[in-house]
């Protein structure tokens, strides 16, 4: 027989590629001749200006198979030690239960979703995060909840900055915070209040009030340990008009009394222990707790209850206006990204165990700190503290021993205070655990026996939670936590959510700016690995040469892919990815004694979250203007920047541009910021319009964050997590974010740290890190050149239907381009949101709607759609268009067609009294191709009013609720 | 604080019992109130005759947590040695693709449906089914295929069978077998010819047709790796009216010209190479193909093409007359599970690569296999054949230092075969691989290179596959092959099948003598660990000896349940069981010169497998009448054990009985078996009201099988695998299934096999010894306990609106029980599939239908459902039976009602021309709480009748098929 190919060609080393692109090579063929172009290369040419074009690609070498760098992966995985985890801190071994894991964690079906913008194709996500909220009011003992914050740290700093805003000592510009709060949020909480001047006072508890200040930060319990009623130090810092913030332990809070009892202001915390893996370090959620009075303030998003048009309760995010992309430089936090998926995880853990399981495990976590306890008094081992719940403090003179011991057994303390040591019992400890625990400190031989020790504590009581601090009201009293503790009902319940929503595993989500392109299996596969998953972001950096080695290879190759010099994976959304790359240009200006320079130039046309992080810097913003092509209007640049040439410190800029489109003067631009000193900070929102192909770097920018969940494959989520981190020239890798307890390699000491942990969400970099792997140089530049040709494709389909707003070089658009609906607005009254909805009867979710120009929507295929896919985007959009013409002709009235009254529910065109201008079946099954995989919305159109103006972020009571 | 709970109860040790078993405490208590008791105890002792109740509790121990089980387990699965497989023999190491291994296998929306009997909810799976047929067809060339047989031997078996049914040469009683077939398939086909009375002639293939036989088995290519053209073979035994049957590999047929195309009348095989585990042997899906003229002879499922009542296509299971349970004692083959999980995957995975993809991997198998062997030429090695596939067998004299240099360098050949070794390569062997294969085989310091005898190969072309034999035409042309090779558009068609098919994650599936509870996630975590998936089932049993202590443990505790002294895995299906328990009995009775015995006697009211069963052990069947309460007639069975006293080979008794009671005359009847020297083979069908309770062996019986999926948690798949252990008691042991390469311990050497592999379905094993470790002695008796109060409790509910059919003493049921609707069917025209149809509108799968009595549904609980599931069935029931009502009311007409227009499509009630007597809205939410979670069927109901007629088993063309 012959051999047609070569050998080369039958291994398939490049399978990985064609698996993640969409299109066919005969798709492509067609879709290029559509464009009239004979090649790929012809096309780029045409879209992308030579001036910036690589000349030579980029080293991250051949494409590996999936099977190879799993391969790889799980040796370099087997190289952290995954030590029994006493470190404590914010972070504990948990039991993820293995339904939520397989069903939710591994499951495409809440991971690929996206943020729930679109509440009709959403409720199931939805209801998990009211869950989310409820078990955060319910803990907490606080009326109002959002869902959900990034880390512990990152909550307190924004529980700093809702101080601030609603306290009313309005002129304290300081925030206290007690020493035995956590380090690493000292650490970033420090961070935030240099960037927004404000001072921070560090000092024992019972001394807050006695500064001026305008908040105060407790834990509860303590950083070592201790359970201390604040009762008494609340009401001194609320006597000073001061917001008192506690951040709290969520098992703890099974047992003691809720701080919004003691009067807490605000609580946060980190939900990671309610079924949620270490990670070294994330991603979690986090929760935050205030009052209902401080609703206009709360950061982050908050889910409430409304009423849809047919009267039914139905979810949504409410009270949108209070965020960062709205309020622009206006805003307080830039917060952005949520922590979906694991906030999901963790609503599921409490439904799954429900009260008396939650309070079963906090029992029993408690219990073996007092054995613990009980057991090193009795030997004579000095104990910081009297109380506990979970943290056992000795202060000890053979620190060194026992930790010497403790990592011969392969056990962690923690260590990071001088002259003691803090061991953290879990949900996973077990009585085995608590003798090597004696072992390990009092050295074998103790003679110790588990069994009498819990005897004697049984007899005489445990006092190690005082009195006055054991919780005795009712949790988590809602159906929602007492009916799914059975697998199998558990199962049922998140599949129910889960068939509410709309992910990539039905149909493509073309969301112009966030770039929902496929999450590979083999991406997602190492983050569940134990030796992934389980480690403490504290361990010693030696047990970490597994993330240390996988990190440090992503780093090289973002490096490569972004020209930049060096790159910190620390901050955890992108929003937080821009902080941090404007606190390094403010840190680089000061270090050069120009600390003066805080004008920061934004062009008109950018995403909200710019402005906002530049507030948080603490920088003036001076806008752009663009001219009619949505290009910068360099004569507006040149003006501007001449006028605050001696205050300039930066430009923020987002490229290819928000409007979808390849400015031709983005160098020019780079060189009129740094000719008056300023730098260039690029927004990575649109790297996947520039991997492989030009590079931040290489065109002139000096810092970027990149979105890891746009561009490099890390799943949505839902809604998060994202991570964000950033790369910077060498002038500017000095001033990257460092920690406070482990010593980020490459970056100052000195340097503050922008999250909770070092890496940040560390646990997620693998699926980038698989993603870069296996496409390799060639396979990233295809990519690219894919997203370039399906939305160019898309872009001239469409325009014989819609007008294409914003256009490059030759006509063509970049990775993305804005379907412009408004002139059929102003003809028929018919508005993108009714366009957007009616897009949900079709199975599609809408791209993204009015950004960044209001009445378009902006459409981003990605590489990963085929063509059939997108195909049949465009069948949906015509025959839309045709029936907006329908309107037009007078056929339907504005008030009465199928746009208007969109989304449909089953039960809305099933009711019997259908009256409609339009046929019921026309309604649910426009096309035919809807009818091989119907996608329902749960509720019809969202009134957004209502809700807001009826507040309710917790589950509602069964009456209203259950019987939808 | 106080501390109510002791450390025990913290501990939670017996967690996982309340996450299996489905009502709460507060649930079992309003059960038990409803039924009039005060404790579970006193349910049982109205319940289970006093006389069988085991005295002492099972000795399995406690309760263990999910974490404790899969530590442990992980920690045994780590025993065995994972080495390279190049051991071949109908199993090779494949790579199952990522997305189909997530997104499939550990899918509860795939794994935990059942088989499809209910198509209009299953059309997922049946098109999965249908693709593979398709791709059976299309690779074997032939006409007509079947969906699935449970392993390549079995699958030759069944052939034989086929041949006997079917072959002209009616007076022949021979089957030749080709000796270079494969040797555990030799040795299974010998087991079945032994028990049907055929002869077997073993021979080289060419003297096939010098004998007299009804059919004849080659394999293609050879066991040893050669390919033969078999065209001149096959026509000398078709000359001899005699059918001739191919054993092929999968792989190898993307390159060899089809069996079909060399005039076989059967082709079978594993399709196991497409992309499922070797799992130590199992389970993985047989194919089978054959002429149409044989439809009516086809073992197994037979998925067909139909019209919906609206003229829709429509999949189902077509001719099921020709099935086992239909034909009863007339049966020739007692297939019944099929590999239906399995075989999604397999098809799965051709979907995913398509024909290039797949011919791909098949050219670099063989491409691999062509350097090895030019390279092993080169150095002087003798191969045994100049063709080859992908198999090179080498004639050694040195073959003892070859293994064990491959042994030290953990590779496994094949070496089964004396003064020779083979070599399979697969779809994982790398240019790597080759080279160390070189090295084992030659010694290190060969100097060949991989390159350069690839060059050698391309230049002059490749002779290893004869001219003749070179494949020519074009294979899975069907769409379904070849639009879904991106991983989105993979995944979106995986998801879109998945969620027209209801299973276990939506709604109860309570269906009488299938037993379809929990499959916990813990369960399923296991099975695809390297560990367990990737070991090949002939590698020495020191390398398995994780598997050894696994499947040592999980028997000791089988035969702790069962009473019983010694179990086999080897059974793959519980029909299987069943003749593997007879095969016992039938070689214990010939060991004390009692061969003779060959009657078996079989309860009118017996599962029709029995029959079937006994038919392919060669027994006469005499049926034994049963009474009006559904219990053996005692004094028929006296009479008629009398009568055949001689010649009483057996009993066959299902207990409980199939009518869902307790008979109290079970020991009676195991006596009056055993006074005439017969032996009592009780089916486990119903094992799920023993276990922990009674058993088996305990009662009297000698033998019985197990069915592992479903007492014992493994899932259905969507219909199959299954695992069919048997138990027996010491005098039987002796004569449980053996193997022929690999010697199972405890069996004697003499005896057949009646699985390909020696421990059959072995992957999945770890799932029942999971669920046995995780209960516990306590949580399995617990199990019985509840499976007994849910099922009374649902009896007594609905006994107010239906006839419950059987019950026994203090009119208890067991675990299950029977609505009769004849008496509502005599007063309407309304029939039990009229109710099954219209639950499906309710959201539930149907109980079991008219059996074991027609016109009746068997609805069993099982004890992982909880009372409200329980009682959102009876809602359903009774809102139906109030439809009836409006029928015998003359509200309705019979021929305008929601029961015979049932199940409703979402096309259906949305048609335009709705003008039925009901409301639409009353056809698709006829009690509120379906619209919470609808599950909608994708067609109305099907016309099998239309389907028989035109029989079509592959995929249609798209014009008629994919405008759905």
């Amino acid at each position: 027989m012959s051999n047609a190919k070569s050998l080369e060609q039958l291994e398939q080393k490049q399978d990985f590629i064609r698996r993640h692109i969409g299109p066919s090579p005969a798709q492509m063929s067609d879709m290029l001749s559509a464009l009239g172009v004979s090649s790929v290369e012809q096309l780029m040419e045409q879209t992308v200006p030579a001036s910036i074009r690589l000349e030579n690609g980029l080293q991250i070498g051949e494409s590996r198979t999936e099977v190879e760098t799993l391969s790889y992966l799980k040796s370099v995985a087997s190289k952290n030690k995954v030590f029994k985890s006493y470190i404590g801190q914010g972070y504990h071994p948990t039991h993820v239960p293995h339904v939520i894991l397989r069903n939710v964690l591994e499951n495409p079906g809440w991971y690929t979703a996206y943020t729930p913008y679109q509440p009709e194709i959403a409720q199931g996500r939805l209801e998990s995060l009211l869950n989310f909220q409820t078990m955060s009011m319910d803990l907490t003992g606080l009326d109002l909840a959002s869902a959900s914050l990034l880390d512990e740290a990152t909550a307190a700093a924004e529980a700093m900055a809702l101080a601030k805003r609603v306290a009313k000592a309005k002129k304290a510009n300081s925030f206290f915070i007690a020493d035995d709060v956590h380090v690493q949020t000292i650490d970033v909480v420090k961070t935030r209040a240099e960037q927004f001047g404000f001072d921070i006072i560090i000092g024992p508890a019972q001394e807050a009030a006695n500064h001026d200040i305008f908040g105060a930060l407790f834990q509860y319990p303590t950083t070592s340990g201790e359970v201390v009623d604040l009762t008494d130090l609340i009401a001194a810092v609320q006597d000073k008009k001061a917001l008192a913030c506690v951040a709290a332990d969520i098992m703890a809070l099974m047992l003691l009394k809720a701080p919004g009892k003691l009067g807490a202001d605000v609580v946060l915390g980190s939900a990671q222990r309610f079924g949620v893996p270490m990670g070294y370090g994330g991603p979690h959620a986090a929760f935050f707790t205030t009052r209902d009075k401080y609703k206009r303030s709360l950061p982050g998003r908050i889910i409430g209850v409304s009423k849809d048009r047919l009267g039914n309760d139905a979810l949504r995010m409410a009270m949108q206006t209070r965020e960062q992309h709205i309020r622009r430089e206006k805003a307080n936090s830039n917060i952005c990204t949520a922590q979906v998926l694991l906030a999901n995880m963790a609503a599921f853990y409490a439904v799954y165990h429900g009260p008396e399981g939650l309070k079963t495990i906090a029992e029993r976590i408690h219990r073996f700190a007092d054995i613990l306890a009980a057991g090193l008094k009795e030997k004579g081992v000095t104990l910081k503290h009297d109380t506990w719940f979970d943290t056992i403090t000795v202060v000890a003179q053979n620190k060194e021993e026992v930790v010497a011991r403790a990592v011969a057994a392969e056990v962690n303390f923690a260590t990071n205070h001088a002259g003691e040591y803090s061991v953290s019992v879990s949900e996973t400890t077990t009585r085995e655990d608590i003798v090597e625990l004696f072992d390990i400190i009092l050295g074998e031989g103790h003679g110790l026996d588990v069994a009498a020790l819990d005897a004697q504590i049984s007899a005489n009581g445990s006092q190690s939670i005082p009195a006055s601090l054991v919780r005795d009201d009712e949790v988590l009293t809602h159906p929602n936590f007492n009916s799914y503790h059975s697998e199998t009902e558990m199962l049922r319940y998140i599949k129910r959510l889960e068939n509410k929503d709309l992910a990539l595993n039905h149909s493509m989500i073309s969301l112009g700016s966030c770039t929902m392109k496929l999450n590979a299996t083999a991406e997602m596969i190492p983050i569940t690995w134990p030796e992934f998953a389980n480690l403490h972001p504290f361990c010693p950096l030696d047990q970490a040469e597994g993330y240390q080695i996988m990190i440090g290879e992503l780093h090289d190759w973002l490096v490569d892919i972004t020209g930049y010099d060096a790159v910190s994976m620390q901050p955890n959304s992108g929003a937080q990815g821009e902080y941090a790359g404007l606190i390094a240009i403010r840190k680089y200006h000061e270090s050069r004694g120009e600390g003066h320079r805080n004008v920061c130039l934004i062009p008109s046309s950018a995403h909200g979250t710019n402005p906002a992080s530049a507030q948080m810097a603490s920088m003036k913003i001076v806008v752009v203007d663009c001219d009619k092509q949505g290009n910068v209007d360099m004569d507006d640049l040149k003006a501007k920047a001449a006028e605050v040439s001696e205050n300039l410190s930066c430009i923020m800029i987002t490229y290819p541009s928000t409007h979808g489109v390849y400015e031709e003067t983005i160098r020019d631009i780079c060189d009129i910021v740094h000719q008056h000193g300023g730098q260039v900070y690029m927004d990575g929102a649109n790297m996947n319009a520039q991997v492989g192909v030009t590079s931040p770097g290489s065109i002139g920018s000096d810092v970027s964050h990149l979105n890891l969940h746009k561009t490099f494959c890390i799943p949505h989520g839902g809604g998060g997590p994202g991570v964000g981190p950033i790369g910077v020239k060498s002038h500017l890798a000095p001033f990257m974010p460092n920690h406070s307890v482990i010593n980020v390699p490459g970056t100052s000491v000195d340097n503050g740290a922008v999250s909770a942990a070092p890496y940040g969400s560390a646990a997620i970099l693998p699926i980038s890190w698989a993603y870069i792997a296996m496409m390799g140089s060639e396979g990233l530049r295809q990519a690219t050149e894919t997203a370039i040709v399906n939305a160019n494709y898309l872009a001239q389909t469409l325009s014989e239907h819609f007008p294409i707003l914003y256009r490059g070089r030759n006509d063509r658009v970049a990775h993305e381009c804005i379907i412009d609906l408004r002139p059929l607005k102003d003809a028929t009254g018919i508005s993108e949101m009714d366009v957007a909805k009616r897009l949900q009867d079709y199975g599609f979710h809408s791209p993204t709607m009015s950004f960044p120009v209001a009445g378009t929507l902006m459409v981003e295929p990605t590489e990963s759609e085929s063509k059939v896919e997108i195909d049949r985007f465009i069948e949906a959009m015509v025959a839309i268009k045709g029936e907006i013409e329908k309107i037009a002709s007078g056929e339907w009235s504005i008030e009465d067609n199928p746009l208007v009254n969109a989304p449909h529910t089953q039960a809305d065109v099933l009711s019997s009294d259908w009256n409609r201008a339009y046929d019921r079946f026309e309604a649910a099954f426009p096309v035919p191709s809807v009818a091989k995989d119907k996608f329902w919305p749960t509720v019809t159109r969202i009134d957004d009013v209502y809700g807001d103006r009826n507040l309710l972020c917790s589950c509602p009571a069964v009456d209203t609720y259950r019987d939808e």
